[in-house]
């Protein structure tokens, strides 16, 4: 086992209840020494005991209750122990201080999960599931978490790992055949199975799409020209009860981004011009900013005054909005319609969701049809595996680009033991997903540097 | 068993692991529903199993740990179940979800220690002591509350209601001897016993006065003429790294504090007019403002140029702070010494402590004598009981006037029996401390809503 390392594992905050853990050689001890049982019970492994906890100089800091976690089955397959005091700021200080001065060391970052991915409980990919599922806002965000804890990553890589294993012995035999023979051997079926490998390879690639909207959310322009109710729709939104955070606190940008939570969807519109602020601005807001603007969004929401035809600026957006994700919003259906519908559809392919923002109108549509766009409006089918980690997804690449090069080699009749070279280069990288044969310790920096202390 | 409540009990942010917790009838039948054991593990009182967490519909919400607690060895007496999950937001928030939507109420602030109070295992002063544990943010305050909560409050009412359990016996057997034998019965003994009581109260009320430091702070103001050097002084101080909490954030008040941890006591500096904004502004204060402003301070720190005599506005100030808590400094040390120490001394009976703000001498000694001032310096003296209660403190003082007129009333040789009913007033009183026969369902309200949920 390693050294004991220690740490506070609760937010530090006055609350009901505060967890100060420990992992390693001497957490045994640690816990012994400053543990008093008020039940004279002996310590038994996982049993929660109640009793008090002292400093190094025998005060005492608090009633405690505390568990003794014997490894290997344990978070970090080491010894641990975990005291649950009073929720206060200074009792959870207290016992870390007593057990940094017994000769713990305080926890790094993320380092009770690095451990049990050092001692080989999880793989990499289930570390990296840890801190997305503290880290999840929403609920679909949440769920593909649990989903990579639970191991779906897990199985689909090692999955394309056996298949690469496969192809290497296919190829190990086809290598000694020609030598043994100097005949050419049949390729074809190392084309096939390196073609099936770059399928699956190709797949999850793919995911990661779906996977960054995720783990970062829709990120989401409303446009149109002035007046047609852009201000008017953001505020509808915020008013639909759907809104799960409000500006991030402390942060002075430029754009102001409002956060929705549709369908458990985390749904970022950017606020042009801070329209909470001032109404009046954003709808000053140039047509061909908002377009300039709407470049890096994955959703652009266009909306237009349907009491009046269609003017230049409109045609503009429809013209630009063409093969972009895309809601098209005819306003003010309360008013006449005027607008040219026919023309609308020809230009983006799309029917607009007809709206009224002053009466309301229209605006669940709106949601619902952001949430079908994206996820066919069915957490369910979240289930599906996608890759959130953009660690994960260059590993991918890497594997299919060198897998790209095998299956060239192969049409194009290179030797064998050329090709071999960057069936290897797959293999490790698809290998270093899960974290095997793992030596690159500042990328295990980069993954925990991430955590909280104390998990 | 009471019906079964159910709250997140640590802070709600993301961390490394989150407490859902659940009390009453059918506490266990809820945790065994939403949860399945990793390792066929049968349930065991207080033992930690590894798991699944399920909401309603059967969706893995979580891997968490639980633990099953038989009343009445529990925290609130009944049955308890602790889930401990990720500290994901939304994890805590759907384990709680779970628990409701099986028929769980949500807790309301404090419920677990009410019930812990109604059931018995605690009384009233250790409920308030949980509080304070948690709400403390000095070692004092905390060392303070965990006193209270091991009993120190308990066991001196305690003995405060015994010695009126015995008064009461006196009192009756006076009673019916004067009742039989229509002879004036000896009272000395009842009125010695009397007063014993009433010195044994009365140590308690004015250790409130400790208690009222201790859990909101030595309330402090630095007085001066202008540019003495109030400003640099609270700066200093400042920067002395005893600072625990700068502005409660969100305040707006004419008034701010500055907060200073002293050897564990919490120091509130009145920042009259705020030197951190504003450095000139304070020194431009007029003296007779300060002196107003000190009516309410637990503390005075008079500061004086040493390099110039003592002016009249000096003198207004030594005569004002004579009879009050005060720490006397001689700033600019660093220049010729002009001013009349003996004067200082004669008119306030103190010798002032020496110090020059530019070269940041005399701070230390300044605030070893703040600590010393009001505990001697010593945290270790702080295991003496005081009472922080005000509701304590009041029924303190309740009992201790009524129980001045039972003494008035031995004295004056009222009949027995109408002293009788002060006594009865001054008995109910004391109990009251300790939520006997507690029927004011008010007063737990106010005690209960301070907490936080899920404590």
């Amino acid at each position: 086992m390693e050294d004991t390392i220690c740490a506070i594992s609760t937010a530090i905050s006055k609350s009901g209840i505060g967890i100060v853990r420990l992992s390693g050689r001497e957490a045994f001890e640690l816990g012994k020494k400053h543990f008093k049982s008020k039940t004279n019970s002996n310590i038994e492994n996982r049993k929660l005991m109640y009793g008090n906890f002292y400093d190094n100089d025998e005060n005492l800091i608090d009633e405690v209750l505390i568990s003794f976690i014997r490894g290997p089955k344990s978070y970090t397959t080491e010894d641990m122990v975990e005291v649950y005091s009073h929720g206060s700021i200074v009792s959870v200080k207290k016992i870390l201080e007593s057990f940094l001065h017994s000769g713990a060391r305080m926890a790094e970052r993320g380092e009770f999960t690095k451990r049990a991915f050092l001692n080989g409980r999880i793989d990499l990919t289930k570390a990296e599931a840890v801190l997305d599922l503290i880290n999840s806002e929403t609920e679909i965000e949440h769920r593909s978490a649990l989903n990579q804890l639970e191991g779906s990553v897990t199985r689909e890589i090692g999955k394309i790992l056996d298949d690469l294993t496969d192809l290497n012995v296919l190829m190990e035999a086809s290598i000694n055949f020609s030598e043994d023979d100097e005949i050419e051997p049949d390729k074809s079926s190392l084309i096939k199975k390196t073609e099936e490998v770059l399928d699956e390879i190709e797949i999850l690639i793919e995911s990661h799409k779906r996977g960054k909207i995720i783990k970062n959310g829709i990120k989401t322009i409303i446009i149109g020209k002035p007046n047609v109710g852009k201000s008017s729709l953001l505020n509808n939104f915020l008013n639909e009860n759907r809104a799960i955070v409000t500006d991030i606190p402390g942060t002075t940008r430029d754009v102001i981004e409002e956060f929705l939570d549709v369908d458990g969807l985390s749904v970022k519109i950017v606020d042009t011009a801070g329209i909470r602020l001032t109404e009046d601005l954003v709808e000053k807001i140039g047509v061909e900013k908002s377009l300039d603007l709407s470049k890096n969004a994955d959703l652009i929401i266009a909306i237009f005054d349907g009491s009046k035809e269609l003017e230049k600026e409109d045609y503009m957006i429809l013209d630009h909005i063409r093969d972009k994700e895309k809601i098209i919003v005819v306003n003010k259906t309360d008013l006449d319609l005027k607008i040219n519908l026919e023309e609308i559809e020809k230009r983006t392919g799309s029917k607009p969701i007809f709206a009224s923002m002053s009466e309301r109108k229209g605006i669940k549509e709106i949601l619902d049809s952001i949430s079908s766009l994206f996820f066919s409006g069915k957490i369910e089918e979240m289930d599906d595996l996608v890759i959130t980690s953009s660690r994960q997804e260059n590993l991918l690449k890497k594997a299919y680009f060198s897998l790209k090069n095998v299956l060239k080699g192969l049409e194009d009749n290179i030797f064998l033991d050329l090709i071999d070279v960057d069936l290897k280069i797959a293999t490790d990288s698809i290998a270093e997903i899960l974290g095997r044969n793992f030596e690159k310790e500042d990328v295990l920096d980069q993954i925990f540097k991430k955590f909280c202390i104390g998990k």
